[in-house]
Order: structure tokens, then sequence, then C-alpha cells
């Protein structure tokens, strides 16, 4: 049995959003898996009403009275809203009645909750935010994509493994190449800590470590992993957004004549969508927590459900926890 | 009389892009503009032949028997190579035969023989590369894009006047507004650097700062300048024409049943394409120098060509100085 607490208040829409996320999350998992909507109680029943429900005995709802709002100072409202979904959900997790949480609310939040509730592995100081970007062949992860600004060689080394372990029990990527952000290729590119943490990779044995990549390699299919601070991680991934939706909607205006622009929009909206691939797991806490864009769609919620369900199903706590014993100094 | 010296060796497809891009430079523009071709005489000659030359009245060729490949060390082959088309054609400036210096060649020797052969501006301790992003409304210029790594509040201050400067006198922005590249919109996001820049900015009564905006907000068209760390200005960058290229590919294999395809293609690239903005100026250097990808095609060339007779004619050079007398403390 595999139990996911979803935020039901998280994001911008909600709760509809997430609980129709939800319902259909139902349709694809397996009978083994239970769905925990957390939240006002009377809101889901109310979002829920909109839809023929079929898999009622497959989710229960756990009422929460707080809700954290997308604009609240993190650590204030984790600490000031006993009550919020978003604690609620992650104290099921604490107290061993779900095996992970799942929210498209304020992520900072989601974060420090997580970080309060369910702890960080030894030598980690925050956790990692991982996102998935889809290439022309194969997914890359990228890790810190906002939650930690102005990391040294010691963080990157250690987003390395945290995503080499993600690549390898959650993604299937038996021996993931692990790419460094950097201006060049060259080894002496870039700041003191990207050149330390050039070397320290490089001497890590137990790392496929491929070496610098330039931006325009992020998208290229040569890396299944790439670290870089959290900075540079997050202005690239909100750039990307808003460039697919910026050519969604050139194309839609260009497109707009001809009889095939619906196959052709559809067909590019899939590749260009990060709904698609959406949830972006909170590495290097002891426990499966996986948040979510606040303008996610039902099917981007849907996406970061199968994220934790595959978290759990593959023990990628217990193999984070392996790693770093193992990996890093 | 504006005269624009051009590195007929440098860029991947050297010298025939250059000179192509000179000559169709020359089409558009005035006679009163004359370009100096610098490079291997002989080789330019034979990329000429493959030519119709009808304005030869119009430029003329200096000798540079060396050439400075896009790998070189940047100082070490300024230092050795003193006869190359980068040191000569910036010479040509600095002795006064020469108003601007245009390459696609190594961008940091470019940089080097700007600093050492023309100088810079008193508190400015390397050129910053700015950089037209295409928008769906204005064109935003982003700089550092590579040149400064780990910039201070100082630095990031200079970017704000040296950008401010090229937007309203390039770029014919009257009062252009100034954003700081975050990972939010709140004034306490962000590394120290990029906090204290933000108060420097917002107490700063010469410029129009608009605030943080993050990377989404980029393409946005919210703001006419954009300033960062070169780190992650770099990145930005190569990703952009990354994603750029990749949906074109996306776009040719998915259209390539319709008949519609040509057409929509082009009005793509057209918005896509970087060639159609390249020439990227560095600011700070007492002259004009520009530079543009290694990649270049023959109207990206000729563009860059275009951004330096335009800051000639503005007098860019003599603006910077004003601004930074008078603007960064």
């Amino acid at each position: 049995m595999v139990r996911i607490a979803l935020d039901a208040m998280g994001g911008d829409f909600a709760p509809s959003v997430p609980v129709l996320g939800a319902l259909e999350a139902l349709n694809d998992l397996p009978e083994s898996c239970e769905l925990i909507l957390v939240g006002r109680e009377e809101a889901i029943e109310a979002a829920l009403a909109k839809h023929e429900v079929v898999h009622r005995n497959r989710f229960r709802i756990v009422d929460a009275p707080e809700t954290i709002e997308m604009n609240e100072k993190p650590l204030a409202a984790v600490r000031g809203k006993r009550t919020s979904s978003i604690r609620i959900g992650l104290e099921l997790q604490k107290n061993g009645q779900a095996d992970a949480f799942v929210s498209a609310g304020n992520t900072g939040a989601t974060m420090a909750a997580s970080t309060l509730l369910l702890g960080l592995y030894p030598g980690i100081k925050r956790p990692a935010i991982a996102t998935v970007f889809p290439t022309a062949t194969r997914p890359v992860l990228v890790l810190d994509v906002g939650a930690n600004i102005g990391c040294g060689q010691r963080e990157l080394h250690g987003f390395a493994h945290l995503g080499a372990v993600f690549s390898r029990v959650v993604l299937g990527k038996d021996d993931p190449a692990i790419g460094l952000l950097n201006i060049g290729e060259e080894e002496e590119k870039g700041g003191q800590d990207v050149r330390e943490a050039f070397e320290t990779l490089t001497e890590d044995p137990g790392l496929r470590f491929i070496g610098n990549v330039e931006g325009n390699q992020i998208l290229s299919g040569e890396c299944d992993v790439i670290v870089c601070d959290g900075f540079v991680g997050n202005v690239v991934l909100k750039f990307a957004e808003s460039v697919a939706r910026m050519c969604l909607k050139v194309l839609e205006r260009e497109l707009s004549g001809y009889s095939s622009d619906q196959a052709v929009l559809s067909r590019l909206k899939e590749v260009l969508d990060h709904a698609e691939t959406g949830g972006a797991p909170l590495l290097g806490v002891r426990g499966v927590s996986v948040v979510c864009h606040g303008r996610s769609s039902a099917s981007a919620v849907k996406n970061a459900i199968n994220v934790a369900v595959q978290s759990v199903e593959r023990r990628l706590t217990e193999f984070v926890g392996k790693e770093l014993a193992r990996g890093v100094a």
C-alpha cells in the first residue's frame, strides 16, 4: 500500500485543480495506492461534487482548517499555522500514516515544513529542489532550482549524489551522466565555487561526471543530471517556462489560418509543456516531498503524484540514505 | 564618415561569413560608411572572389597575418599574436583610423584586446557584454552575459548605467526601465550581492529601476534593460539559443507534412533567430567594440556592423563617459 498525502489547498486554483489531479491520478494508479486529500473538508467536498467520483474508496479526506497562502513568508507561516494543509499533510508522513506529500502550494513553506517535520540527512543544510526538463531524447534532472543560493563545492557535490540517486531509482537510469552547469567546458571556467566543485566531482569515483556543461547543453540530452546553484537554476527554469509559453503564443497566432493547426499545436504543447513532466522532488529530506508550480494544471498535479508514488515504491529515501552515507565526504 | 573595422578572420566560418556579412551590410548602409576588412589579405580576396562585389570603393583590406583561434587562451593569444586580426583591428581604432571594431571571433580575446588597446572608463574593471533578446513587444538588453563572474552590487550598479546609456542612445528608449534579475520579486530575495544591488539601484535617482525580475520576465517586455551576474546571464543566453534551435527542429519535423510549413517556419525563425538581433557591444571600454557569436551567419555579422555604426553615429562612447562620470558612485 502506497499512501500519498496531497495538499488540496495548494496552488493558484485550489482546491479544484488538486482535487481533479487526484481523481485523474486514481484512474491510472494501481489499486494499492491510496490518496489522502488534506485541506478544508467542506471546500474539498464542494470540489469533488463537480465530478463523477468513481474511486471514492481509494481516497480519504483529512481536515486542515488553515491554508498557507502563496505570498506568505514560509517560516513564519509554517510556525504560525499549525493546522495548515502543508503541516498536517507532512505530519501524516511523520507519524507513519502517509508515505509521501505532494503540494502545488507555497514552495518555501513546503520546504520549511518538510525540513522541520521530516528532517534532513546528515551533511544536508537545506533540501534541494530537483526538476525534470524534457529534452528531445531523454529527460534531464536539474538541481538545485531555487532552494539554495550561493552554493559552494560541498553543496554542489551533494546535489550530484542526490540527483544521481533520483535518476537511478526513480527515472531508471543505470549509470546517470552528471554535468556541472558552467559558462564554458574548460575546467578553469566559472567562479571559485564552481571550479572547486569541478575538481571534487572529477575525483569522486562514485559518480559518472562528464564535466562542465553550458546553457545550450541543458536540453541537448548529453546529461541525465545537471547540478547548479539554485539562483541560476531558478532563473533558467522560469525562463524556460516563459519561452515555452511564448513559442505556443507565436504558433497559435501564426498557425491560426491553417486547418492543420490543432494537430501541430497539441504535439508541440506536449513537447514544451512543463505540466507533462511537472513534480519536483525535494531531495535531502528524510521522506518523500514533491512540489509543483502554483500554476499547475490537473495533469501536472497528477504527474507530481506519480513522481511521489514511484519515489515510495522504489524506496528512494532508503537509497538516498545509503548514497549519502557512502558518497559525500 | 563612419569607419568600421571588421575582423574578417573571426568566427567558425571565417573569412567567408564575415566577408559576406560586410558585403550585405554595405548594400544597406549609407555612402558615408566605410568598412575595413582586417585579416589575411589573400584569404579575404579569395572570399570576395566568390561574390559580385558592387561596393569595392567602400571597403578596404588591412592585412593581418595572424589569426587568434576560438579555443586559444585570450590573454596569451592577444599578447603573443601582435599581428592578429583582433589586435590590428583594434589598433586601427586606437590610432584614429577606425571608429569601431566588430568580431565574431574569440570573445575573450576581443575583450582582452579591447581593454588593453582602448582602455576602460574609471571604476570599470572589465567590459560587460550586453546582448539584446527579442521579445514579443520590445527588445530587452541583458548584461552581463559572460564577462564578469561573481558580481557585487558595485558591478551590477555599473551595468545598470551602461545598459541605460546603450538603451537610450543606441536603442532609442527615452527612459529605459531597468530590472534586476533575481529569483523572486521581493527585495529580500537572492544572495547578498543581489540584495545590496537592489538597495543601490532603488536609491539611484538617475535610473528608472523597476525592481527584481524573475527568469520568466526576461522576455515579458516589462524591462528595457536587465542586469545580472555574467554567470547566470551567460547560461540563460546559451540556453535561449538552444531552445530556439530546438523549437525550430521540432517544428520542422512536425510541420514537414504540411504545405504551409515554409511560411510558418520563416516567421518563427524571424522571431526566434538570434541572428536578427545579434551583435553584442562590449560596454565600459573607451571606444566601440562589438562581438558576435562564433556561429554567426552573414546576417548576424551584418547586424553587428549596424550596431557598431549606430553606436558611432549616436556617439555612444561620449554618452557612456558622461553617464559614468555623473552616475556611478
